[in-house]
């Protein structure tokens, strides 16, 4: 398999965890955003978003969207599993997971940054404003939906978790730890969020999360 | 089953058309997002994000984030299927529903707009321009998704795709189809958007997409 990704682009980074976490090796394929290589006509023409993640399996089919391509992973390498077996308990994991995907994620791309400033004239205060209001106020709901995850986890006699949900990571902690590295790259304010830095911390001792970060990509610049 | 949903939210059409699909009966539970009923403290406790929808199973079971409570309705009542069988398959329509959920439809909700005319002082012309610029960008993408999906399905010698994926309607349908009515609300351009507009066509000749449209809800004043 192939990954294109930047070693910055936080989806990038959901799919090299679960590459790691599933023992599954890739090609590093690097795309420089910043650069606009993903506009390239070579990129651009595969696919439609013209985005990082793409996934290029053996067979050559293209895939896109970090949340499709780990979904995909589950279907295709199902151990060790990122998702719960417990429909319930599933939703409860894809939940979270779209918790940074669907409201966090969106709003602080380099794309959208670019137009506050071009086109809404936003000042560079304006913009880190933006960014680090989204950013907690996204992380709060997420500290709460995990305070509401114990209820539900002690009601059924189940221990807390260490993770986001259960005892072995899921493709929650796939979301959260990338958006929690952005976070400390833009300095948002993340005290009071107890669950959160926990999971994350828990996250990052294991060797699939640190050997997929940013500062071990071979396109680090940093 | 409960459905907490406002007629007009997007994420709220997107499960009414899947419980519509797979024809499950469910109490419809006005949640009036203007009137900050999301806020209020009833519903604000229980569900994380404190947005809509969300579905309380007949366990009493609290599910957030539409396309969680969609794979949810997928796992326990997997017929009809919202997701073709084959992994590539499925990741393809995977990535089209998360082409809306997590590209377009998170820069342009109600919360996001005022941020930007409260915070940034964007004129109500600049705040259209905004909505409109993301929504047609984020189509145009799709409709090349949609492009490139054709050569798939041909290369496998697959017919070419009524719905946005083969011929019964997927995931990717339920995302699309309130996508464009908000296009249309906000008259967003839709010209040359043939595949686009072919597949909406197509999915609003369906009962249960009719059935699940705004101007059908209970709490819909307009």
């Amino acid at each position: 398999m192939q990954l294109h990704n930047y070693f910055r682009s936080s989806a990038s980074f959901r799919v090299r965890i679960a590459l790691h976490l599933k023992g599954l090796p890739y090609d590093y394929v690097p795309v420089h955003l910043v650069k606009g290589e993903h506009q390239a006509p070579a990129f651009a023409s595969r696919i439609g978003d013209a985005l990082v993640p793409a996934l290029v399996t053996d067979g050559g089919d293209v895939l896109t969207q970090s949340l499709a391509i780990i979904e995909y992973l589950e279907d295709t390498h199902p151990t060790p599993a990122l998702l719960p077996a417990d429909p319930l308990a599933r939703a409860r994991v894809r939940a979270l997971a779209q918790m940074v995907a669907c409201e966090i994620h969106p709003l602080n791309n380099l794309r959208v940054l670019k137009y506050l400033v071009r086109e809404l004239g936003a000042s560079e205060d304006a913009k880190t404003a933006w960014y680090r209001h989204w950013v907690r106020h996204g992380l709060e709901a997420f500290e709460r939906q995990l305070a509401l995850n114990e209820h539900v986890r002690a009601a059924q006699g189940l221990p807390a978790s260490d993770y986001c949900w259960g005892d072995t990571p899921t493709l929650a902690d796939c979301c959260l730890v990338p958006q929690i590295f952005n976070a400390q790259r833009f300095a948002v304010p993340l005290e009071g969020l107890a669950r959160v830095q926990a999971a994350f911390d828990h996250a990052m001792a294991h060797p699939a999360f640190e050997a997929a970060q940013p500062s071990a990509c071979p396109d680090c610049d940093a």
